[in-house]
């Protein structure tokens, strides 16, 4: 059922979808409903021995597929619980098999006596990933969409929710798949002429090839630098808020996470540990970083600690530096810009000034004004005014970037690897027709590339690479 | 659609069953799939509004009640995940309305996007229990049922799984409708006499009531003594373990759980807080109490605390005391013996002696084995001898309860109290027919008998009693 391009021959596909498996869809815990899934050859048939509809007379084989049917779970002549079930006849489900949902009342004994009994009947409990591993080898979805499927569970912000979908829909397969096939077509007529080397032609055209070389180059590129973006806005961009002790660091954190939470807040069940330091603006999230270090003490700055501090610092793409712009002269401001600046460096970061307290102060000096063109933008956290100039100025940071809203962005860091990989062997390839190498030797730099492509989609893949992909999935999926 | 008996008419339902409600289904948290309910008469359009079905051509008018439909939750024209989404037609449904349910990928973030959808377009959210409630309010189930089906959600044994399910199919709302149908009869005639008092007539056999009472009563007495069992095997039974420190009660503790724990944990996901100190034998659970505070010193007997240590000891209904067999002469075990069953006094509770380290003895001393008729149960909990004859020992105190396997039994204390209160109105009715009082009192206190049972199934009751039972609820049933 695997489809897959193998470079030796050597690898043996150890995972048995012979067995049925069954696990708890639903989150863990006491709840309305839960749902327990089965899945594999023999899933109506365990389902069926487990289940009575209440209407008697109605035999499962006149209710089609995807029918909630009520009824009774039996633990032998006992009715465990009323559930709904539905079978989901293969290949019309997640798995591609025969697959049950039963939905029963959500204690967590009734779910752990449904799965026992699913076990009793010969099903056993599904490993994490499970569910979507069996849809990647039965062929309805490929490895990229499948690691998409849990990036979409983990998703926490509309910009990760967004780039987990499209990748679920394929649009990145599609992308990744289009090259890879545009290459191959080249790989084989490469390796005709291999087949012909004594009579030494050359079914491909080379010049073509250099061609198509640059529209792939060009593209894989362009992927690869996405990741950064990609990545980022998966994860939530980083922002440290930094600056001496009392300029109001903890009040605009506050005053940015009240705003979020107002928000969040108005639908209870939703977990806040999650945000606790992550602020979403108009879909994209802000991961805070904890910059405490630098809140040790006034003279933090001749400290050991201070190393680790500005370690912290380096790993946020955004920089708020605060300052009490009632406290501070300009001559102070200007320096510990500077300072600030050098120590930092110049590593593609964005640092963003903040005076804060201009609720204590009368007016802000004329000089100060000259400030604002070094990005600096004056609020007051107490009285929450201009914290909107400060999402603004966050939101810049995404904006600068791709154009089309709907580009495709690598979210993934494998995926990243393959394409590095991919380009170092187009690389090789381009080299080699420069410098006119035999076909055989240009066979295997392409086949390399072929290899990093496919392994994106599965196309090419090995049990190792399963095994590390799906460990990281829920159970029930 | 209420149906209700009033006592005075002042009952107004300020439950507004016109408004459509939305929530999760499933526990909050990241998982492989979640469920939103959407109920009302809005249901249909909003959930019709907000999905596209993948079949592009597929009308959901074709589609029956209970089918399950993959497709799209829309957000304006971009899809925002890819869930299924079936919808129940009232009155085929849980709460009896129309009904939609969507089961989406398991981010807590896109069920909060779906929530919010539907609240957009009309929706809100639902109050805990409120699920439950329309279909208490709409004639589906009645207040009982409603109150079993918290119970069954809540059931972490088979005894409380059970007794909760039997409560939800409608056994015990059927024996109290019954006992209320017939007194229902019987007032119907006594108020006929009060129609007709000038001619001093009686529709009302007063030996055909007095026997008809006798028989209500008997049944009432019999629901009520069942409360303690029934409260009990759903709470789990209270047992402590008392004794000397260094007796080795933890190890006995651990071998009673490890036995439990083997079980449960073949399951993944499954909450173990619950179980931390509750064993489950045969479907019966046994909830142990701390009772720390007997460990605290070899003095502890002479000391301040001791009473408050014996306050816990007297909320077990078994209590297991122990001592070191292998220290302990016949003559200290015997007077501890007393001494113990003195300070405890007789209340009903079950106590029972264990002689542990039997693993130190060479053999058991010949006078000791007397104690085996003050039920004293010999064992090495180091060792894990002799455990099953504690388990055994505990099954006893529920098997000694009633002899039919299905009896219904009172789990609930609204239900204890209120049969209580019926219990009283029937005696006074009794009384006033033996002091042959007229029949205007009679019927005062024969409505005061027909008003506290019909409480139990919802057939009298105002909003206090709903307001109380369903806040307890999940949010989403």
């Amino acid at each position: 059922m695997l489809r897959r391009y193998s470079l030796n021959g050597r690898i043996v596909v150890r995972y048995n979808t012979h067995e049925t498996i069954c696990a708890p869809a639903t989150a863990a815990g006491v709840s309305a409903i839960a749902v327990i899934r089965l899945s594999g050859p023999e899933a109506i048939p365990i389902g069926e021995r487990i289940f009575i509809p209440r209407k008697k007379d109605l035999s499962l084989f006149d209710v089609g597929s995807h029918r909630m049917v009520l009824g009774h779970i039996m633990m032998g002549d006992e009715a465990l619980d009323e559930v709904l079930f539905t079978r989901f006849l293969s290949p019309n489900s997640y798995t591609g098999e025969d697959m049950v949902e039963v939905s029963c009342h959500g204690s967590p004994y009734i779910q752990q006596q449904i799965l026992k009994l699913m076990m009793d009947h010969g099903a056993r409990m599904a490993r994490p990933g499970e569910f979507t591993l069996r849809a990647f080898l039965n062929g309805r979805i490929d490895l990229s969409q499948a690691e998409a499927v849990a990036d979409l569970i983990a998703s926490n912000s509309e910009a990760s929710r967004k780039m987990a979908f499209q990748q679920m829909r394929g649009h990145f397969s599609e992308r990744i798949s289009g090259l890879r096939q545009k290459l191959l077509e080249f790989a084989a007529l490469i390796e005709l002429e291999l087949d012909f080397s004594e009579e030494d032609v050359e079914f491909a055209d080379r010049d073509q090839l250099q061609k198509l070389l640059d529209e792939i180059d060009k593209e894989v590129v362009r992927l690869r630098e996405s990741f950064s973006l990609g990545n980022v806005l998966k994860q939530g961009i980083p922002v440290a808020i930094a600056g001496k002790p009392n300029v109001g660091k903890s009040t605009l954190l506050n005053a940015l996470l009240n705003e979020d939470r107002a928000i969040v807040s108005e639908i209870p069940g939703t977990t806040r540990d999650a945000i606790e330091d992550t602020i979403t603006i108009e879909g994209v999230a802000f991961r805070f970083i904890d910059t405490a270090g630098l809140r040790e003490g006034r003279d933090a700055i001749e400290t050991v600690g201070i190393e680790r501090t500005y370690e912290k610092i380096h790993q946020a793409s955004i920089i708020l530096y605060m300052f009490d712009a009632s406290e501070t002269s300009l001559e102070e401001i200007t320096a510990t810009m500077r300072d600030f600046r050098e120590r930092l460096g110049d590593k593609g970061k964005r640092v963003v000034f903040i005076a804060n307290k201009i609720d204590l102060m009368k007016e802000i000096p004329h000089h100060f004004r000259n400030l604002v063109d070094l990005e600096t933008i004056f609020i007051s956290a107490k009285r929450k005014e201009n914290i909107n100039m400060i999402t603004e100025s966050l939101l810049k940071s995404v904006e600068s970037a791709p154009e089309e809203q709907n580009a495709i962005l690598v979210t993934n860091s494998r995926h990243y690897e393959a394409l590095t990989k991919a380009a170092e062997s187009i690389a090789a390839v381009r080299q080699g027709i420069h410098g006119n190498i035999p076909g055989d030797l240009l066979a295997i730099d392409l086949r390399g590339a072929l290899h990093h492509l496919g392994s994106i989609t599965g196309e090419v893949t090995s049990d190792e690479i399963l095994g590390e992909i799906f460990r990281k999935f829920c159970i029930g999926k």
